[in-house]
């Protein structure tokens, strides 16, 4: 490339010919472009921080650089809960998090993760690629000069991590338990003292006394999280995060001002780190939680009247928030859309498996 | 980038320099690249050749043109079942299509669509992304000189269409059906003729009798394929092709000859494409099979002794192919990864299905 840049000084005058060559390199490192990222995540917590570090990779291999994605976790430019405002503030170009952290911001924020009682990863996908999420994510995205992608599901979280059994909704009363987004609402109906507290201060907290006990992800991310340490009595399936969507958000001024093919590979390699730590995650948990169970943790699930308890909870959670007009939008389009696509999904996927299971054993 | 001749052009002689500068556009098109893509899908037909365009707009669009990638459907270069020839000799420089379609070609090729009583499409991307997989259908790749990537899915595919209920596996009987794949040889052990055609084709099979029943996709592609014009009777799921996976194979010479960068946006693109296009069969299945119920559609699911015929049909099937070391070490990989995820997706979105579905309603 710095043949252009010698042909002109041929043209001009043969002896600085050598040196303009020289002084041609820093011509087209001027032709890449730096995006810092921030993200919720501290340094290596597994699979949340790798999706993220994995949208910054493909974007700088698949521009060979002329893109170039700088990544810096939780703490390293700012802190985790503070990715939206550098991002809108354009102190960083880009974050990658979980947006039901800035339900505060806006509560529909808590959709382009996941809500209790809402959808799966795949009916997320469907909803988002297909029903218009997407659109509506970048709705919202307009009002705080966002430009929004998914960029990660952790799939269905677990329930999370308990100082004691749960066998009745009562035993929410006074809990003190990590849970963010509209699940931690919904909780806090049960009497719950519920805290938002970022991922890698978590252990600290629970080891410390300071919560009786915190939902972070799944087996996998749980085990490396060290929880298993702390307390043994895990529940799987939990209600507030049935396939929690991470985000990458760029600052909209930033996200305009590149060329179509850079904002496409930005919109592509966040698609692909969607559905490539969906696969992680769930290649990952099966083994994760024999490795639990045969450490001595008691796996359990939650009663039905439990499962009751947080579906009421979480219907008047979403009552509250139907005054917002855009969250009033937003809900009734991931509904429709994930009531079309689960009856299918059940039908036919659903009882193939069964099939499966019956006839293989 | 016509500079560059222009100020070369300058420095030969002051006159000649307009002239040559509108000579610089083809030395700017010889720094693109166009890439033929044939396919196995009729140019139309409806989410398997979406998937191929995708694929092919998304190269084109993140690298502005530098990689273009022109699609030519079935019968337009090459005919369906032709492509996997015409790109290992080089005649096209990369195909869509089902890999299933070759197992004449290799029995293994059937593990990156579908293999009977096989994997879900989570389960599929698990074990490709995760687990060896896609590593696995580069072993295979090698072999026949293509360097592939998953980059579609259909999801969970229909049991079909019948001109008769299917109440015992004596029903398949001379009965004369089209399915590709393992699952064909796996009805073939049940008695049926079974017969192998590509997609653009079956409708006009299936009207002038030549077969009797057909599975196609599901009830989205199919009401777009025509079926309920012929038959009425249809089965939801199938045990063939639980999730179906579509490939983008690239002739390996080419491949290698494209920068790292180049390389990595297909298999980008091929990715985003896998989830994309699950997303959109499965975003336009539930509301198509209300259209053809509503149309007069039976719509009917296999009794389990059929199921069971199924199952032993297949576990033979396999066996038979299991004298080939590559077989079976893809077969052994695939099922070592789908029994590990399978049993957390069953705990953790199996569980929280079945409670939102009691809950809600």
């Amino acid at each position: 490339m710095d043949r252009r840049s010698f042909l002109k000084t041929s043209a001009i005058g043969g002896s600085a010919a050598a040196a303009s060559a020289a002084l041609a390199a820093p011509a087209y490192a001027q032709g890449n472009r730096t995006l810092t990222m921030v993200t919720t995540w501290g340094r290596g917590l597994a699979g949340v921080h790798d999706s993220a570090q994995r949208v910054a990779d493909s974007i700088t291999a698949m521009t060979d650089g002329a893109l170039t994605v700088d990544l810096k976790a939780a703490g390293e430019l700012v802190g985790a809960f503070e990715v939206f405002d550098a991002v809108t503030a354009g102190q960083a170009d880009m974050y990658h998090g979980a947006d039901y952290y800035f339900v505060g911001q806006h509560p529909a924020y808590a959709f382009f993760t996941a809500v209790p009682f809402g959808m799966t990863a795949q009916e997320l996908a469907n909803w988002y690629y297909q029903d218009g999420g997407m659109e509506l994510h970048d709705e919202l995205g307009q009002i705080f000069g966002l430009k929004s992608f998914l960029g990660g599901n952790t799939g269905a979280q677990a329930g999370g991590w308990f100082s004691k059994e749960i066998n009745s909704p009562d035993d929410f009363n006074g809990l003190k338990f990590r849970m963010p987004g509209l699940g931690g609402k919904a909780l806090g109906k049960l009497g719950a003292s519920v805290q938002n507290i970022p991922g890698s201060e978590v252990y600290q907290a629970l080891s410390s006394g300071a919560i009786d006990g915190t939902e972070w992800i799944g087996p996998w991310a749980d085990e490396k999280a060290g929880f298993q340490e702390i307390t043994k009595t895990y529940y799987t399936a939990g209600f507030h995060e049935p396939g929690a969507g991470l985000s990458v958000a760029t600052n909209r001024d930033v996200f305009e001002s590149l060329s179509p093919a850079h904002q496409k590979v930005i919109e592509i390699a966040s698609a692909e780190a969607h559905q490539w730590n969906l696969s992680q995650f769930l290649a990952n948990n099966g083994a994760a939680l024999q490795r639990l169970q045969a450490g001595g943790v008691k796996v359990m699930e939650f009663p039905d009247s439990v499962w009751d308890a947080f579906g009421k909870a979480s219907m008047e959670v979403h009552q509250e928030n139907m005054g917002d007009d855009l969250y009033k939008k937003i809900y009734d389009s991931a509904m429709a859309s994930m009531k079309s696509s689960s009856g299918w999904i059940n039908t036919s996927s659903g009882t193939y498996v069964a099939q499966r299971d019956r006839v293989l054993g």
